[in-house]
């Protein structure tokens, strides 16, 4: 099967430009198939505020109320995405940005919960891997924002982690799937003061180890969860690292990789 | 030749939820390929305000200062473009939306201009027509946001019928294209005052014949002028009706339709 990297970032380098510019230059370069997800960035806090949304949150996640989904929507489909895609095609790389909302790209459904109204929050049903096929066997490049919809005409905010995923998953019934999370640390550490004690590959015996000896922090935990939940999906391999050594993390010479063996 | 709709609509229909409603369920029941160019609305407006961000007008050319393009990119490609094609995919209709960045479907390059800077704004220089006929080709509606870009990392603002205009002229190599604009009145008409008086057609000759009766409205000439041009650059026929009655328009029992003879 041919190989996919898919390619996850976050705020921590949107926010920056001149580190968002050589994380571009490098995804520019990664040779092959390619997605890149991201997430979003202050600009959606920053809109809000002057707008006078208020954001709320229960547990940690964002409740998207419809005012928090037009910002959301205008924040990460429009001005993050276009100018990622403008930034890729002005280095060359063949860009296209979509949400799931075009050619029913991603199919979500509102999010419901017992106790909690997330508001416009979508849970992934599924994903139009015969449209993500023809723009990758076009030569295309996608970049995706975290944006989905439920096919009924309703926009959806979903996490940017959860599409990364959803899309090695449903991808890797036709690519070998790499999917790496890229964010402001090296990767899983025996020792967060010490990034000399970055741990390379981390397999389901040694994930169990690594609990026992309560060695992962609590906010890694979910993270390495969702990396072996993918690789049971059968994604070849996850990759957690920073986004400053993006061409390092494809080539599986820096961050932490999560197999199945 | 194949058929292709090109339709343009702007902000007064976009700012009319149920307006809108209809207009979309008429788009989707519009059989055949067909593209569908939107300007913006009220919103940009509103969230220009609500940022501080003041609008500059010139000659009646909205200025697009950085902070004013990262709002129109926000808005045109984010917030409206998705909620068409989410509106859309409700409706049946399998959109795409896209901006000129997305496959550098629509080149453009910065205005020069020897007095005034407009700042962002895109004057297009070629169109991807590989582009949007593959998409056509997998019975994709095409959902477009007026933004541009310049290859070079750059977004651009440009003008939504001026999109329209240039799509069709670069389609009309593949294409048997039907240009529509859509606003908010039924076409051109006779006697301003009454909407009985309207012109079903209007040829080159008879459109000497209503300047020099001064029959056209300032406002109506340089629509029709641009009109003119397309058909004379080989698009098939240029109508100009009302939005309420896209169905018609289509089969050119409503609205003003130029014509090359």
């Amino acid at each position: 099967m041919e190989q996919l990297a898919i390619i996850k970032i976050g705020g921590q380098v949107i926010d920056q430009p001149e580190a968002l510019d050589l994380f571009l230059k490098d995804f520019a370069n990664i040779p092959g198939k390619k997605i890149l997800v991201h997430g979003g960035g202050k600009l959606a806090t920053t809109v809000a505020e002057a707008m006078g949304i208020s954001q709320q949150m229960i547990d940690g996640r964002r409740i998207t109320d419809a005012e928090t989904l037009k910002v959301v929507t205008m924040v990460y489909a429009g001005y993050i995405n276009k100018n990622l895609v403008a930034a890729l095609q002005g280095k060359g790389c063949n860009a296209i940005g979509i949400t799931g909302a075009d050619v029913n790209a991603i199919l979500a459904e509102k999010r419901v919960h017992p106790s909690v109204d997330f508001g416009f929050v979508g849970d992934i049903r599924s994903v139009n891997v015969d449209f993500f096929q023809s723009l990758l066997q076009a030569g295309l490049s996608i970049v995706m924002a975290p944006i989905t919809h439920d096919q009924q005409g309703q926009l959806l905010n979903t996490n940017a982690d959860t599409i990364a995923q959803e899309l090695a998953k449903a991808l890797s019934s036709q690519y070998e799937v790499d999917l790496i999370y890229c964010f402001e640390k090296a990767g899983v550490l025996r020792d967060v003061q010490d990034i000399n004690s970055l741990i390379p590959t981390i397999n389901p015996a040694g994930f169990e180890i690594l609990k026992a000896q309560q060695i992962v922090s609590a906010g890694m935990l979910p993270k390495l969860e969702n990396a072996f939940a993918a690789v049971h999906a059968g994604v070849k391999k996850v990759t957690i690292g920073n986004y400053a050594e993006l061409q390092l993390l494809v080539q599986q010479r820096a961050g932490t990789t999560i197999t199945h063996e």
